[in-house]
């Protein structure tokens, strides 16, 4: 690429390394970066080392967070004794923008596949257990709908059931708004089998 | 945003901040970034400044290059005599593209615009007459095909025609591999003055 100079090659090159940004929208925010003034370059590259450097796990629930505590677990008004086990950090973002759940999370890091190798050792299965033997009443499974989520799912009720805690599994079914004509199969039996009387 | 944490959240905002990426993209690089390794991250981010710090325009045709003359303007193989005038250095690379220009070109780092109140002394237009008082042999007027590209190539060519030097405009009309059907009306008038014989 000789139509840029070495710095705005190596800028496009990192940009275009990151996920979902191809060639033309790194090329359009490379120069987007060229043209800000340099107090703002300044704060945004100030904020990706930043938060690289200081975000750690929560001793907890295992979020992405900068504290030793995460400030759901460190809430005393949410109820410590509901917890739901998601896989990541931005499944629990999900669910706290609903702002109608006031349980705790339990983050895998993960979730158990056989086809990338990753087993129950690999995911945060150990620290569930450990903090189910302080007090809890009911452990959600909010585990996405995908096999691994499913087989996961599977996998800790059955790890949990002997423990007398109730277990639960959020819903499989059609989402609101959406369209049965548009909806796979395995949806729509999933939700012929969740159905509820009315 | 009391689900992330503080860095997490001023990591979101400013890249969600950056031309094209709303709020959920921004939330997934901020992820992709979070588990990255530190030096990666610390190259991502060296490139973001020093590309900013150190980037300026070209001496000779205001191109943004990290030298005081860019590398096309450097080089004495191409025809320094054929100038190529551009809006920005993506359009510039647009035609560096192609591998088939062989002439320099001219940024002008904008377009007249009544609009947003953009005049000729907004732009690199009195840098372009004075570039011309050297030998040049011919100006193309390479501006986009929108209003503003078209205003400020009428302008120029009324500024340069009575230099004497030859002055052409790229061509306007229907696409490679274009559709007749889709194209706008006035693509498809514009391909018809344009016409030229078999």
């Amino acid at each position: 690429m000789e139509y840029y100079s070495n710095q705005i090659n190596r800028l496009i090159s990192e940009l275009s390394s990151l996920p979902g940004i191809g060639a033309k929208s790194a090329q359009r925010l490379a120069f987007h970066i060229l043209n800000l003034p340099k107090e703002n370059v300044e704060k945004l590259s100030m904020a990706i080392t930043e938060a690289r450097n200081h975000v750690r796990c929560c001793r907890e629930c295992f979020t992405l967070t900068d504290d030793e505590l995460c400030p759901i677990c460190k809430n005393a008004e949410r109820d410590h004794g509901t917890i739901m086990v998601v896989e990541n950090s931005r499944d629990l973002a999900a669910y706290e923008k609903t702002g109608q759940y006031n349980g705790v999370y339990h983050v895998l890091c993960g979730a158990i596949s056989p086809m990338l190798g990753i087993g129950p050792a690999d995911i945060r299965l150990k620290e569930l257990l450990t903090r189910l033997q302080k007090d809890a009443d009911e452990v959600i499974i909010a585990t996405n709908s995908s096999l691994e989520g499913e087989t996961t799912a599977m996998y800790i009720s059955k790890l949990i059931k002997p423990t007398g805690i109730k277990v639960t599994r959020i819903a499989s079914g059609v989402p609101v708004g959406g369209d049965l004509e548009y909806i796979d199969e395995v949806t729509l039996l999933r939700a012929l089998e969740g159905r509820r009387e009315l």
